[in-house]
């Protein structure tokens, strides 16, 4: 349970959090592996363990582009898989072997059913999560804005 | 009750909609008039009554770029007031003169302290409602750096 501190898990108290790891499984990656790709449908969410793994995102066919690489134990990716549509956005490849803790959908959604708190805490991580990267991602866009306007009056 | 048909309350039972529905008050606004500007404190989310509601962001001093008119009644815009940190992303003003709903945050907050039911609901919106946001952002940065690519290759 010590590696469930990820945004997702903010405000749980201890038994949600143990319902929770009893129906995790933990699996090993191999450097270099893809744990998934864009655009699939997402049955897991993943939680580091042990090791590093990369989010990409494909911008044409032999372009990826990095968005971040994972090394902290906790840190959580695949949320997608708790969300409709329920499709991963991004790519992730394992950097550096280990282990991950992979959580099923049709799981959670039972644990979600039996404990409307739970729901009600998740839906609220998850929310501000794609708020933060949704600002985030604002952000950037402007830059190339501003990039775009500047070129125009020169 | 009519109104209340945008993403935010999907989901809802007539008896959810009717408490949200007794918090409201509407607001007339004028031609050209600033219903709230990016950056402030969100306090209030806004239901389209009658008229239209341009959003926009700044990008820089002097350019604000639009990014969606509302024009049909129950288009609601203002839902960070639901969402830490409580920030209005965009700003809004009055394209047409008409009148909104407006929602409280500190209203909202009371009714989902007294009835969980309805507050998982409304975050589940959130969240898929942002995530789409996000899937949109993403795709716009997507071809910026398509061009960008392009651009370096040729």
């Amino acid at each position: 349970m010590d590696l469930f501190t990820g945004f997702l898990f903010r405000g749980l108290d201890q038994d949600q959090l143990a319902k929770i790891g009893a129906i995790t499984t933990e699996i090993s990656m191999e450097n270099g592996q893809r744990i998934f790709v864009e655009g699939d449908e997402a049955k897991n969410l993943y939680v580091l363990k042990k090791g590093a793994v990369e989010l990409m995102t494909s911008v044409e066919q032999n372009l990826e582009l990095p968005i971040s690489i994972l090394r902290d134990p906790g840190d959580i990716f695949g949320s997608h898989s708790f969300i409709a549509p329920y499709r991963y956005s991004l790519s992730a490849r394992c950097e550096e072997a280990g282990s991950v803790l992979s959580i099923e959908r049709s799981s959670v959604k039972k644990l979600m059913v039996a404990d409307r708190g739970l729901e009600c805490i998740i839906m609220r991580n998850l929310a501000e999560h794609f708020l933060d990267r949704l600002t985030e991602t604002r952000q950037e866009l402007k830059i190339h804005f501003r990039i775009l306007f500047r070129s125009t009056r020169s």
